[in-house]
């Protein structure tokens, strides 16, 4: 196996090459429709990544094929799960996938297979989650926890959120929603002060997470629930535990209920398959809900082993990704899911792509010279619709843009309007939109023309349930890590937010100089 | 006045011919302080745009004044509130910053003193919200209306739910929390459906808010609220107002306990501050709260008539941004709050610019050949830093941050660690990041090198007050105008966001064929 720079592939010199496919003429008419049924594939839980209206064609599609075998895309991936150490800069293994399922060898570290080691985790959590539903693991008069509150920051924050709020509703109607839950992260004291403020705290379960147990931002909120606790006349160590590694602090310490384990493999925006997300998510929905997010999440893993990109969605997504980046031009890409539920998925996948790949210097420290990973970002439509799209439309650069859309509603509550359901108006959306951008509209008023060719993709489903959830994280997570095969980085380290860190540090302990001197008396900090 | 291509400029060639700033070198040691010192401008309530880490020099800001004078930028502005036909595609004139002063003329339009009608409506809205209040305007069983749910999208929804997240805590504190308020946008059923879940809707009122009183999302939300009102038994006609245009058929609706009205002279992403803004607001927070928001606001407006780019923080940052975009060649912005109460104020921003800026034809409807308005997106920080601040800080590409923080927090509440508080740590986050971000870091490892010259501003204020909201949600309102007077473009018509939906009614008619048909299929819609 060979980790070579992108631009030192053969692939690299014929993709760039190729002449450039018109979108706009082969979406029009039969053409299009052709395109439609040939360029999808298939996904779990029913869902299908169907790419006709990317700037692609069948010689694009051999040499992206050509790109996957040169780069060695499937072999590096099974280098991942099979545990070798593809964390060069942190020299760690990477092994989230093997918190939802064995696809290649044990993985044996730190003396423990792995697998048995998260399975674990799963088992303490779904085991704590259901005493606390049963009542067996009460408040101090005896009586049930009502919410549940996560505390953490970064990749233990935005991932469950994200997967909370896209569940929360389809819990509610089909009767699994056992917890609310809250999450508290910004240091900005009005956050924890407002989630406090708007929760029954006797009856509230803190979940705190941070796998170094020294993240200022968690450890800062967690004093201030504490304080909020003790001011309630409640004891703390009965109403927090914690998701952190087994050598932190906060490992087996007395003041917590219970702690819960994650460990070095698995990077924080990886970690809502672990115990980051399994212990909210468990106390939330029920253990059962988790594990049919984590059979997604599987599924996704394992369709990611196929060599052959027609069989492989997340690998096809990666490349034309790469493509659309590296030889189009583009260095944006928009997150449209067409679901309410999905309003902070985007947020989600804007770390998870940009801190995995927005990187500069190659696995081996060394500075590259093309363009990696883009910036992402996103909202739901059709809200969006009403928003930026008319930049999308009209703009002077091309976005490329990824929907995600549903038959069915998650509630089952709508209403007919003029012929047609709101559900059916919100599929109606989407799909005009996908033909608007890609084949555009004549005018002769130019501020009435839309060029087209603009490109996107689409993730089309039945439902959002918790098992197609699962798919779409993990599709996303493997995504990310092809391009990062590609373009030859180290997905899984993050130096670029070391630095605000230690001149923060420098801030608080009043040892600067100059402009940052001068920027901490304009924010009254001296 | 003359509008000219921005490229036909003289001010274009010399800003092109100039020398680049080396960022990291200028904000070094003592240079760097000055540059603090010097490179800010006043804003409204105590708060100041400060651009030292912006990659400009004395001899750029001289070019970027000389660009202001020669693109006519204070005279287009008096144009505007003066009631000239600013928006050209549509023939209206533009008229928001009317709706909290009187700048220029009065204008008269349809026979009335526009000015006169902007504040008579908001005297109507804080007279209906005062008898709300005081229980003179009351549910049938004669109860107190506890909820104020607001039925919009696009403009109708972002700005006025962004100011209301960024005041809800503040007004908690202050006791002018008068009613909590809710937002119903999107088409999918699913939003509404959890809306109501989690209301009493006996004690809910509603404004429904559509300009034409035509949008679709919006009568369908309302079809919806409607059903769940009838299905409790209760009278829709008593538990909603509307806010629309006097000639739409919402106005004087004996549907509606009573109508509130705008006009096509204000943009959906302007309307703020008008009844679109003000009637939801004045509910939630009193009308003195409401009023305390367009004092700022008129305050930035006022400033912005300076012809000195010292004097007139809009302006200022306006030109730094064209210079980024079309010289520098920055295609996207970070809006980057340290408050959680602005976690939704960039999802406004990015509707506001992108929506207005984001087209490729001037105000004549003649191709340009030049960029305009850029990607904007952004997350509150410090949740950002554990997030996409990776690709940010060591990405392949320069995105320019518009930060934005407060010495105070909101609440009040907070907790002193390790010898400084949530609000310090807070504060010295964001003082940190721009100057890790302007002056990077050497190191031998490539992997923990940051190359710096990376640049960014800062609004920078006391605490996040109703004066200093309005203030912010003014200067970005201005910020875009003065871009698209430089750009030559038309920012007040959104043409690009048609096609869609014609298209989409295609599908809901099934008048469609080619890939059309296909994607409906796909998703289910046939």
């Amino acid at each position: 196996m060979e980790w070579k720079n992108f631009d030192l592939l053969d692939s690299y010199k014929k993709l760039a090459g190729l002449e450039k496919t018109d979108l706009k003429a082969v979406m029009a008419g039969e053409s299009g429709a052709e395109r439609v049924k040939k360029y999808q594939v298939p996904m779990p839980a029913g869902m299908k990544y169907s790419f006709a209206a990317k700037q692609v064609n069948d010689e694009t599609l051999d040499a992206l094929q050509g790109l996957a075998d040169e780069a060695q895309l499937t072999e590096k991936y099974a280098a991942l799960y099979n545990g070798e150490v593809i964390n060069t800069g942190e020299k760690r293994l990477v092994l989230h996938q093997l918190t939802r399922g064995q696809l290649g060898d044990d993985v044996i570290a730190d003396g423990v297979n792995k697998r048995e080691f998260y399975t674990t985790q799963q088992s303490r959590a779904a085991e704590f989650a259901g005493k606390v539903h049963a009542g067996e693991i009460v408040n101090e008069a005896g009586e049930k926890f009502t919410t549940a509150v996560q505390i953490g920051i970064g990749g233990s924050d935005l991932g469950p959120r994200a997967l909370y709020i896209s569940l929360e509703n389809w819990a509610k109607v089909n009767g699994t929603l056992k917890m609310e839950a809250k999450f508290i992260s910004n240091v900005d004291p009005d956050d924890a002060s407002a989630v406090l403020a708007n929760i029954d705290v006797a009856h509230s379960l803190f979940v705190l997470v941070s796998k170094s147990g020294t993240t200022l931002e968690t450890l800062t909120n967690e004093s201030f629930v504490k304080n909020a606790l003790k001011e309630a006349g409640l004891d703390p160590a009965k109403h927090m535990v914690a998701v952190t590694s087994e050598t932190s602090p906060l490992a087996g310490n007395p003041d917590y209920l219970d702690s819960f384990y994650m460990d070095d493999y698995i990077g924080g925006r990886y970690s809502s398959t672990s115990a980051v997300g399994g212990v909210i998510l468990s106390l939330a929905f029920g253990p059962e809900v988790f594990a049919r997010i984590l059979d997604g999440a599987a599924a996704s893993d394992k369709l990611a082993k196929n060599a052959n990109i027609f069989e492989n969605p997340a690998m096809m997504d990666a490349l034309i990704g790469v493509y659309e980046r590296n030889f189009l031009g583009m260095g944006t890409t928009a997150v449209l899911p067409y679901s309410q539920a999905l309003s902070r998925f985007p947020a989600h996948l804007q770390q998870l792509d940009m801190e995995s790949n927005g990187k500069r210097v190659n696995r081996f420290g060394e500075p590259i010279s093309y363009k990696s990973g883009p910036v992402i970002f996103g909202e739901p439509g059709t809200n969006g619709q009403h928003s930026f799209y008319q930049l999308l439309h009209q703009g002077t650069d091309i976005i490329p843009l990824q929907f995600v859309g549903f038959k069915n509603s998650q509630m089952g509550n709508d209403v007919d309007i003029q012929g047609s359901t709101s559900q059916q108006k919100l599929c109606a959306n989407v799909a005009a939109q996908i033909m608007a951008f890609a084949c555009g509209k004549d005018d002769e008023n130019q501020n009435k023309y839309f060029e087209g060719g603009r490109p996107s993709s689409i993730i089309a489903g039945e439902q959002l349930t918790p098992e197609a959830l699962g798919a779409l994280l993990a599709h996303f997570e493997n995504k990310v890590m092809f391009q990062g095969f590609v373009w030859n980085l180290n997905s899984f380290d993050q130096e670029g937010v070391q630095l605000g860190k230690v001149l923060a540090k420098k801030v608080l302990a009043k040892d600067t100089d100059g402009a940052l001197t001068e920027y901490s008396k304009m924010l009254g900090i001296f």
